[in-house]
């Protein structure tokens, strides 16, 4: 199973591909699709959405796990936000992706063992899950897309550590949490 | 010049097609895309983005006219609004339209001569400036958009009222405003 997973951003949309086989998850990319912030919305979304095409291409994931929206108390983000990942779902459901949503906490809860965990605990049970200890993250954009596609990958079927439960022992145990 | 205007909505995206030649303007089509309330959101921008590539194909727009996001103080709305106009706003790029954006108050001024025009008032506006004093419109949302889309037509170079100043005077004329 191939899951891209998705950080939106109107201005950076952080992205992180993973396989996963049997127990083993392996990164296959990392990255960010940067907007032009001098183009309109709709050109930004074309780009945003021809970029994905094209990482759909390369890695041909069957799934698309994007963040949960969360904007606090401010109607413009929010619009903007939404208009990026309406452009992100519609590319995701038009190459027949399955379009799944995770929230931060539940990202954090399902890789680190608790929705509380913060980026460096996360940084390393996603370098641990992807048995690559030296592995640099990109952007922080990149980092979160990467963290999605583990949390779909933990959450759905067998997994190194199938539930969260299991990763928060774990983690735990790496004092992690 | 062919205006397809488009009152986006998460459950109803109402549509309504203009062409403009010359002075006159002439309605080519109106209705609703129907969204499925019960498919996820994803699966839902897919079927609003198929739908609008086979109105794209039918009257072959050169222009999109999107209503402005308004929403007030709920940030969900914002959102679920946002991801609909994402949706549209990308189909249009991807089909090389040129999207543009006009608020509920601007359609009012520019079609009806007063930005707090009441729906009456700009039906009658839409149907004197269309030369079709029978028209009846679909739905709420179709009426919305034929609007949006005489909007873009006064708004843009020569037309039969040009400016929304001269519009606010024809209006005025026939005790509209």
């Amino acid at each position: 199973m191939i899951i891209l997973g998705i950080d939106p951003g109107s201005r950076k949309t952080g992205f992180g591909c993973i396989e996963k086989s049997g127990k083993s998850l392996k990164l296959l990319g990392q990255g960010v699709i940067q907007l032009n912030a001098k183009n309109s919305m709709d050109q930004r979304l074309l780009e945003l959405s021809m970029g994905l095409e094209k990482l759909i291409k390369e890695y041909g994931p069957s799934i698309l796990a994007i963040e949960k929206a969360f904007v606090k108390n401010n109607i413009q983000s929010a619009l903007r936000l939404g208009e990026t990942r309406g452009a992100i779902m519609v590319s995701g459901a038009r190459h027949s992706l399955s379009v799944v949503e995770y929230s931060p906490a539940e990202v954090k809860k399902s890789v680190a063992g608790n929705g509380r965990a913060d980026k460096e605990q996360l940084a390393k049970m996603v370098r641990l899950l992807c048995g690559a200890r030296d592995l640099e993250f990109e952007t922080l954009d990149a980092s979160d897309a990467i963290s999605i596609a583990v949390c779909h990958a933990l959450s759905s079927g067998r997994s190194p550590l199938s539930a969260p439960r299991r990763g928060g022992k774990l983690s735990r145990a790496l004092g992690l949490s």
